[in-house]
């Protein structure tokens, strides 16, 4: 691949699945830091960036604060920015994040949902519900299908929960992660390069492939993650495919 | 309304709003039962269909057994006459009606999903998103967005939650009760009338009045239980709208 000065990075599923570093990947990433512009973009709702970044150290990579990108931040950001508040659905973790920003009053401006995991129960889709009927804005901070769970098999992520109150409130969402084009390029902007100048490398078909190359980013598919052969059956060409990310190197000839 | 030889009701919102019955609604039924055939078709899944029977005599409503169409019976008999199991999700008492039928395989060949309640959790609805990817048919028994709750707010329906799995597993759902058009024509058969010889009365603009006129059926909304006054304000038009159905003899001239 010619002409890249920047990359984007999904996170889950590509530079760790689980608990443990993809093999390689540390490396990897330490190798192209000193080579290219890079920015970690992520759909990954259930943990606030700064805890995101922690983890990643843990493991071994070293990323900067100001190189992620998170779904749950820029969510936050918009609640924010209007002055409101937010009835959110999200982990406790997450929710804590929001502070005074979340509340349980519909008559909220706002309601958020991310990747809530066992906090998808039917006493908060109902309130978040009824704040929609009540005139909210519905923000999504992402609306994956699915991610691979902790026990190998997939399970349902936020998007399904996101369609469910759309359809009952006859509402549609404002999705601020992944595949958002201004998610994408709120990340190359705040690093100075095109879109044609940088690369996405991500796991999910439609998120991350369709998304960077609807958002004019060519699209590096990972065989790691939550990828499934038949991602590559459908209507959805990635510019690449790479076994992990460990081949990144190998596939932009550093 | 002229030609008119049978008569649809919805029950909840029509015939009852929470635990009373509709002003009128007893002496209405009794007295159009001697004048008209009748048949009543609910997408309530959250009871069986006799449960539902005995809560309208005690209301004192007479209906027998061969006239009520529910969709919870719609999807039981899908899965029986398959000979095959279901993963449900559904409430308990619906979840016993199944009996046998009922599993938690996520190899099963169905998922069915009704007006589950506080059922609505993130393990169950996981567990029919599995079984769905692996091969399961979804049987939706309602699509219904939302209904008169008991603290006389909205509440969301079980359509969100089939949208969901919809979305999340990629598939998309046999709905058995209305709007189908099969439910409403098998209700009709039984009594032996055709669609341009019957009216179908109910609360829910799209299930009952949308999904009526698209059988062929005249429909006439009542503004009782889920009506509310911007429900007029769409691209739906019922034939007739009245204050409740009390108000029927007067519509149909008796």
């Amino acid at each position: 691949m010619k002409n890249v000065k920047g990359i984007l990075f999904d996170i889950g599923g590509v530079l760790y699945v689980g608990e443990s570093p993809v093999p390689g990947a540390v490396e990897t990433i330490e190798m192209l830091q000193g080579r290219y512009r890079m920015r970690f973009v992520t759909n990954s709702t259930r943990r606030p960036p700064e805890t995101i970044r922690q983890k990643l150290i843990r493991m071994g990579f070293s990323i900067g604060s100001e190189q992620l990108f998170s779904a749950l931040g820029a969510a936050r950001q918009i609640v924010e920015e209007a002055g409101g508040r937010a009835v959110t659905i999200l982990t406790e973790e997450a929710e804590k994040y929001f502070g005074e920003l979340h509340c349980i009053d519909t008559s909220s401006p706002f309601v958020v949902v991310g990747d809530a995991g066992e906090n998808f129960n039917y006493p908060r889709l109902n309130r978040a519900f009824r704040t929609l009927i009540h005139g909210a804005r519905l923000i999504a901070a992402a609306e994956n299908r699915y991610f691979k769970d902790a026990d190998g098999e997939l399970s349902m992520d936020a998007g399904g929960f996101v369609k469910a109150l759309e359809y009952a409130a006859g509402v549609e969402a404002t999705v601020v992660g992944k595949p958002s084009p201004e998610f994408f390029h709120q990340a190359l902007h705040s690093m100075g390069v095109k879109p044609e100048e940088a690369i996405m490398v991500g796991d999910d078909i439609e998120s991350d492939i369709a998304g960077a190359q609807r958002a004019g980013i060519r699209a590096v598919l990972v065989r790691t993650g939550k990828f499934r052969p038949q991602d590559l059956e459908g209507a959805i060409f990635p510019d690449a495919v790479i076994d992990s990310v460990a081949e990144l190197p190998k596939l932009l000839e550093v």
